[in-house]
């Protein structure tokens, strides 16, 4: 089954989250079922790059990723868009794991994929109020239990913190799965922003606070605080 | 058994390594076998600050910990010096997971102890030759051998690049191991620097030198490359 496809690219360390540092290849989806205020990738859905996705089947994608990069990745991360979109994704998993690449994948956990369960490190990345989307909470214990059950990799909440209000919605989804790693991030409301130096300051400022209130909090207290990297190194650019 | 103990401060982030982000209390030990060139915990072993080693007893270390974030911690980690020199550190392991407390540590390796199967966390971090110590890789083949077999929790290598012949230490360790994870981090030279933002942009830059040169690399296929976060946030400061 042929997958839209919007980028490929590395290798390149994975800035954020569960595998942060980790040197990886990227595959982007197109499509997305959600609309976040703050989308740091609305160019997968808009509309703006259609005529940029590639139509590509498993095995092109794997040919792709081999002639940019072949012999020096063993780990693949999809991301989006919403890669929880595509049941043909299973396939792509299956041939990577064929060929001993390790995959993570990131979805907000809107819909599940049976081939959810053989992902590396699975992140699960529900949305705060300042994304203006409501999570469906029910749709997000069965995935959570199904993958305790199931899943052979490991996996991971993260959650994007703007303000205080994140931070709230942030203590009553660590409380309702405990047992979830959870990694809280600062969020970029500049990614318009084409001064690197400012906009270094400006994260290096929000994940100070974001540090401090979780310090603070009793409520968090076995949780992970990160920033991007990449923004850190690279800006707001794309494709590195 | 008394414990040689120089700081105990947090709740903060882990700055580095396997537990980036983690929101955690440290409690750092004295005294070390090795004596690395760019040590940045030189007052662990060079008795500058030998009186204010506090000798106490690990129920007393708890309070102590209690007393500054009780009620806010779930993670401590200890850390040196080299922590491994002491064989009474068990008892005090023994007592925090009793209280559900997860615990990290890092040593460079040079000496086992039964208590590390115990670490949920442990960090194996090897010298490379910018450091001027030479690893025994004798001792850290059986200690590997032994966390494989016995330990309960996770561990980790992590060596610490300054230059290309670390890089090329980093590949005969990864070459050696391949099944462990192995982290490299950007090395800083500029432990006395002051100046917060030049020393920003100057880790920046070779953590931007790092990341390219194991990109480019066959041999670090599976690694992951980080910083120290702590630095980007605060500096060189102590106790943050
Ligand atoms: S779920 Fe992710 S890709 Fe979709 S709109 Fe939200 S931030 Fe963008
Ligand atoms: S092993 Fe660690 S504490 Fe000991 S001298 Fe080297 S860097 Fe410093």
């Amino acid at each position: 089954m042929k997958l839209p496809i919007l980028e490929i690219f590395g290798p390149t360390i994975q800035g954020e989250g569960m595998v942060i540092g980790q040197k990886t290849m990227f595959v982007r989806t197109a499509g997305c079922d959600y609309a976040c205020s703050w989308c740091d990738s609305k160019f997968t859905w808009d509309g703006s790059e259609k005529e940029k996705i590639n139509l590509m089947e498993p095995e092109k994608i794997w040919q792709e990723l081999n002639q940019q990069a072949g012999g020096r990745f063993a780990h693949v991360t999809i991301s989006g868009g919403n890669p929880a979109l595509l049941s043909g994704l299973g396939a792509f998993v299956d041939l990577l794991q064929a060929n001993q690449i390790k995959i993570a994948l990131e979805t907000q956990g809107s819909k599940w994929q049976p081939w959810f369960v053989n992902i590396d490190e699975l992140t699960l990345s529900p949305k705060p109020p300042s994304s203006k989307m409501k999570t469906n909470f029910a749709i997000l214990d069965n995935m959570i239990a199904s993958l305790k059950e199931k899943q052979k990799g490991s996996c991971s909440l993260k959650i994007v913190i703007f303000d205080l209000t994140d931070l709230e919605y942030a203590k009553r989804v660590h409380l309702r799965y405990p047992d979830v790693p959870l990694f809280l991030q600062v969020g970029n409301d500049q990614t318009e922003n084409v001064d690197d130096d400012k906009l270094l300051h400006y994260l290096l400022n929000r994940y100070d606070w974001l540090v401090q209130k979780v310090m603070e909090s009793k409520a968090l207290k076995n949780v992970r605080v990160l920033p991007q990297l990449h923004t850190y190194l690279w800006g707001n650019k794309r494709g590195v």
